[in-house]
C-alpha cells in the first residue's frame, strides 16, 4: 500500500503560460505534503454538452507543451484520448494515456491505448457496475499491457445524477489494477444545466475524503485558479487556494486507511 | 402520424447469403403487414463485452454487400458507425447511420455522420435523460443536416439492468425527431453474464407493445432464424419465426394509437 | 382474460356530496364504455409529506357514505388502510382494502387485512423489486385469503423520480394475482415540490396506455372536476372531463392486448 | 463536533442473558476506546420478507429487559417502534426511539413518538432524497419535541440494491439533527435471498470508514457473537470479535475528520 498520489491539474489547456503556473504550483503543495503527483490536462474535449462548449488547445498544440512540462518540471502527464489513431502521438510525450468513461467499452481504443505501452488509466462507465471492469482489464492486459489504472467517477442515478458507490473501490482493487478516485467528475451534474453539466464544488471535499478513508492509490482533483471563469467543468472544478487544507486532511486520512 | 415503420435485422451481418436470406424474409413479413421496412445489420461492433466477442465481418467486406441489398431488394439500409474516418464511406451505401449509445455524445463523430447529408440515428445514451437529447439534436442540425432519429434503447437503473421509461417517448418526440423504439437492447442485461451481456428476450413483445401503444415512428427489432446460435446479442434477439403475430399485434396498437 | 376493469375515483374523500356526484359520474362513463367500475376515495391520507397537508374526512366520517355509495350506486368501494386496527371496521363497508406501497411490507397490516376476507390490493413498494412481491402475496394467503390484487406504481428513480418498468406487469401476474397499473402514482414527483409531492399529469396517458397495451385487468387513475384546487394529489390527477376519450382508447387498446 | 458515538447492539432481542452478555461486552469495548455507546435491540421485526422470518421478543417481554440493561449498565437504550400505541410505553424504558426507513413517511408515528419528548431517530426512506427529511424533522418539532437524530441507510438503486450517497451526510446534518450512519442495513440487499434479505457483511467497514471520514456523529453497527446463526440480518451483522479493530480505526478517523 504506497502512500496517496495526486492526479490533478486544470481541466482543460488553456496555455502554455496557464499550463506551466498551474503545473509548478500544484508541484509545489504536492512537494509540502511530501506526496506524489501527475499533472492532469486536456487537449480536447470531446463529448462537450453542446457544439458551442468549448474544445481545447488541440492535438497539435498541446503536444510540444506537454512535452516540455515534462521535462523542465519532471513531473508524469496524463490526458485522455479519445480515437485510436491519437494513442501513439499522444504516449510520446505522456505517461498515462486516460480513457474517457463513455469510451470505456469501446474495444479499438482500449487496445491502440494498451499497444503504446504506457500506463493506462480507464475511468469506469457511468452505465457500468464495478465487477464489470475485468472485461475492460482483461482487453487491456491480453494486449500486452499489465500497466492498468481503473478510475471511479460515478455511476447513473436516475436522470442527471451520478452517484459514487464506495463499494466500487475495493471491488475494482480486487481485479488487480490500483484504484483512482475521481472526486471532480463524481460531483457532476450531467445536462443538468440545459445546454452543460452542472456540478457540485462542495461536494467534491466530501466524496474525497470518503474515498481515501476507504483506501485508494491515487485522487485525482481538477483545479483551477479561478473555477468560475475556466472553459469548461468550472462548477465542479475546486479553487487551488482550497487544495492545500483539502489534501494534507487526505493525506492524514490516507495514513490510517494504510496503517496494519 | 405515419404509420409505424420496422427496423429489423440480425445483430450482425454473418455472410452475403445470410444477409439475403434475412431481408427477403423480412421484406415478405413487411409485405403482408403493409408496413415499412428497414434492414439494419451492422458489420463491426466495436464494444464486446470482452475481447474474444466475435465482432463482424468488417467494413471492406460489409459495403458491397450493403449496396447489394439495397439495390436487388430495394430496401433501405441502416448500419452503425463507431468513428468518424467511416461515416463517408457507409453513406455512400446506406441510407441511415446510426451513432452508439455509448457515443452518443462524441461530437466528431456526430458531425460527420451529420455532414454526409444521410439520415442520422441517435440511440439515446443509458446515462441521458430524454430532454438531453436535445443538445444531441441541435448538434447534428447545427451541421446543416436536418435528418435525425432518435432512438430509445433503456437507462441505467443500478448495476446489470436497463430499464424503459416510456415517457421519454414523447419527451424525445417534442423535440422534433422521429422516435424509434428499440425493444431489443432495451431488454439487455449489461455485462449480466460476466464475459457477455445477458438479455430477456420475452420481454422484447412486453415493450415493443408499451412503446408502439404510446406511440412511436418506428419499432426496432433484431431477430434472427436461431438467435441462440447467433454470434452477438442473441439473448435478446426474437427468433424471426415469431416476428408475424408479433408485428401484427403491434400493427393493430399502432393505428389505435395514431387514431384521431 | 377478462375486460379492463376500471379504478377511480377522487383521492380523498372531500364530502358525501362530492364523492355521490363523482361517483354517479364515473358511473355514467363507465356504463357508456361496457366496464366494470370500483369505485376509489381515501378517508385519510396518512403520509402527507408535511404535517400541513389535508389528511381527509376521517375513519368515523367516512364508513356512512361509503356504505350508502355501496348501496346506493351498487358500487363497489376501495379504501387504503394504514393501521391494523382499521381494517376490520372498514371491511364492514368496503370491497377492496388497499395496502399503501409505503406499508407493503408490514406484516402485521398485510395480515389484519387478509383476515377480514375481503379483496386485498398491495402496491408494490416504490423499494420492491416485482418478483419481492411474491413474499407479500406468500403473507396474505398463507394467512387464508386468496384474493390478492398487485398493483405497480412506480419504482425510485434517483431522487424525487419513480420509473415505471412495465416488464413489471408480466412478472407480477405470474405470481398468480391479477394486476393493477396505477396510472396516477406512477407520475408522482416524490418530494419534489419541496413541502409537497409533485407529479405530471401529462403522462398519466401515457403510461396507462403501455400499461394497458402490455395487458392488465384493471387501470387505477384518480380523477376530479377540478385538479388544481383538489387536496391532495392534484398534480396527477386527470380531470375527470377528459377521462371519456382517455378510457375509449384504453379500452381498444385492451381488446387487443387479450385478443387471442 | 462532539467525537463520534457508537449505537451497536444485536438486531433482535434474544434473550435477557443474550442482551446482558452483548451489552456488557460493547460497553467495554466502547469503554477502552473511550467513546459514548447506545445498546440497540428490537422487540419486534415487523416487516420480516416472509412470514416465516423471526420476529423477536416481543413488546411486553421486552419492556422489563429494556429497564434493567439500562439501569443495571447504565446504558441508553435504542429500539425501534412500528405502530403509535407503541411510543408511549417504550418511551418509558427506552431513550431513543426510532422510526423504521419504510414508515419514515407515516405521520401518526412520527407525531406520537415526537409526544414522548424521548429523542427521534428516523431512518430515511430507500425512496426519499436526503432534502425530503426536511419535512420529516419539521414533523417532530412542529410536534414540540427538538430532540430528532436522521440516519442514513442506504438508497434503493435499481432492484434488490442500495446505494450510499455520501452526500446526504451534511445535507441532513444541514437541517440542524445529528446525523446517524447506519452500516449494517446500507448494506442490506433487499429481497435478494429470495425468502429473506441478503446482505454484505464485507462491505460494513468499508462504508463506516467512508461516513466517518465524511463526519457523522454516531455510527450504527448491528453485531452478534455468531451472525451466522442470528434470527434476523446475520448476512450484514459484524462479529463482535471484529467490532474493536475496526473502531479503533473509526475513531482515528473521527479525530482528523472533527479537527479544525
Amino acid at each position: 500500500d504506497l502512500p496517496l498520489t495526486l492526479i490533478a491539474g486544470p481541466c482543460q489547456l488553456e496555455s502554455r503560460q496557464h499550463a506551466f503556473d498551474m503545473a509548478g504550483r500544484l508541484k509545489e503543495i504536492a512537494s509540502a505534503l511530501g506526496i506524489g503527483l501527475v499533472y492532469k490536462t486536456s487537449f480536447d474535449k470531446a463529448n462537450r454538452t453542446s457544439l458551442s462548449g468549448k474544445r481545447g488547445a488541440g492535438l497539435d498544440a498541446a503536444l510540444p507543451i506537454f512535452a516540455d512540462l515534462r521535462r523542465e518540471l519532471g513531473l508524469p502527464i496524463l490526458t485522455d484520448i479519445h480515437e485510436r489513431e491519437q494513442c501513439a502521438p499522444v504516449a510520446e510525450v505522456v505517461d498515462i494515456l486516460q480513457i474517457p468513461a463513455f469510451l470505456s467499452r469501446q474495444t479499438d481504443l482500449l487496445v491502440a491505448a494498451a499497444e503504446t505501452g504506457r500506463v493506462v488509466n480507464v475511468k469506469k462507465g457511468q452505465f457500468l457496475a464495478p465487477w464489470d471492469m475485468k472485461n475492460v482489464v482483461d482487453k487491456i492486459t491480453a494486449s500486452g499491457n499489465p500497466n492498468v489504472l481503473l478510475t471511479e467517477r460515478g455511476a447513473s442515478f436516475g436522470y442527471n445524477t451520478l452517484v459514487t458507490d464506495m463499494r466500487a473501490l475495493p471491488i475494482m482493487a480486487a481485479l488487480g489494477a490500483p484504484v483512482v478516485f475521481d472526486a471532480t467528475h463524481s460531483v457532476q451534474q450531467p445536462g443538468g444545466h440545459g445546454g452543460s453539466t452542472g456540478g457540485q464544488r462542495e461536494f467534491v471535499p466530501v466524496l474525497a475524503r470518503a474515498a481515501v478513508a476507504v483506501g485508494v492509490a491515487a485522487v485525482f482533483i481538477e483545479t483551477h485558479e479561478d473555477p468560475d471563469r475556466a472553459p469548461s467543468d468550472g462548477p465542479n472544478m475546486v479553487p487551488i487556494a482550497e487544495l492545500p487544507a483539502l489534501l494534507e486532511r487526505l493525506v492524514a486520512f490516507d495514513r490510517i486507511a494504510k496503517s496494519a
